[in-house]
């Protein structure tokens, strides 16, 4: 075992940037064959508490879940506010920006990371957990999310 | 349910485009805490019959599963022949390519997808089975990959 690795093996999470949540939610509803789910609009910054690049930002995006039988595809609209998913999508386009990992210990799981190597590029908290986006374009050759959901 | 729907809802592979398959595997090992796969050829073109965008094409990728609790992460790192992968790497650089499901029906599928407007960009055969990647940038903004495996 190394010591940054995340503790699980299990993929939470498909992230897609898209620029028109309503119109990707429809064709993914098509492809799957289910009903379009609502979006609702990330947590405002005094939730949200959004670092991108060690700087706090009002940043927010409009998301959209699809809960297929074995893993979340998540569609992410973001605003005009400096965020990562802004950054990308200016960047790169729409497309699948991360994988994420629900892991437990975000605290020390971030330490190990950035020990590691990795640079943290976004992190944020919504109701119920928080997140954080690794740079593993150098290493893994993908954005990582770790989520850390509160137990209840 | 629409006509186009893929008929399921699992995800079987998350498949991310390198420049150096044992780099990028050596990389995710660490992440996840596990043994670095083995990587191998895709067949020769006898056997996998690659179409690239209507052209038969010798390309082969170099490829490693790393076999997660629920889903696949495939690394592909592709030679200098002409594909969707080269291509993708060139314009894109590294990153995650496409997300593929397991259907069944591959030519009833592929015929329905066509038919509501999604461009077939390549397939292929492999041992056991057989692959199509549609490009679902207009829509769902991801490339999609049905795999149809024979039943044993």
């Amino acid at each position: 075992m190394e010591a940054h690795s995340i503790g699980t093996r299990r993929v939470a999470q498909i992230g897609i940037l898209v620029r028109d949540i309503e119109a990707a939610s429809a064709a993914w509803a098509k492809l799957l064959g289910c009903e379009v789910p609502p979006w609702h609009w990330t947590e405002p910054y005094d939730e949200a508490q959004t670092v991108y690049e060690g700087e706090p930002t009002p940043a927010r995006a409009k998301l959209a879940f699809f809960h297929l039988d074995n893993v979340d595809i998540e569609l992410i609209e973001p605003d005009e506010h400096p965020s990562t998913w802004r950054a990308w999508l200016d960047e790169h386009g729409e497309g699948v920006h991360h994988i994420a990992f629900e892991i437990e210990g975000m605290a020390a799981r971030s330490e190990a990371l950035s020990g590691a190597g990795w640079r943290l590029i976004q992190r944020g908290e919504y109701k119920g957990g928080r997140y954080a986006y690794f740079d593993g374009a150098p290493s893994v050759r993908a954005v990582i999310e770790l989520l850390e959901n509160d137990r209840r």
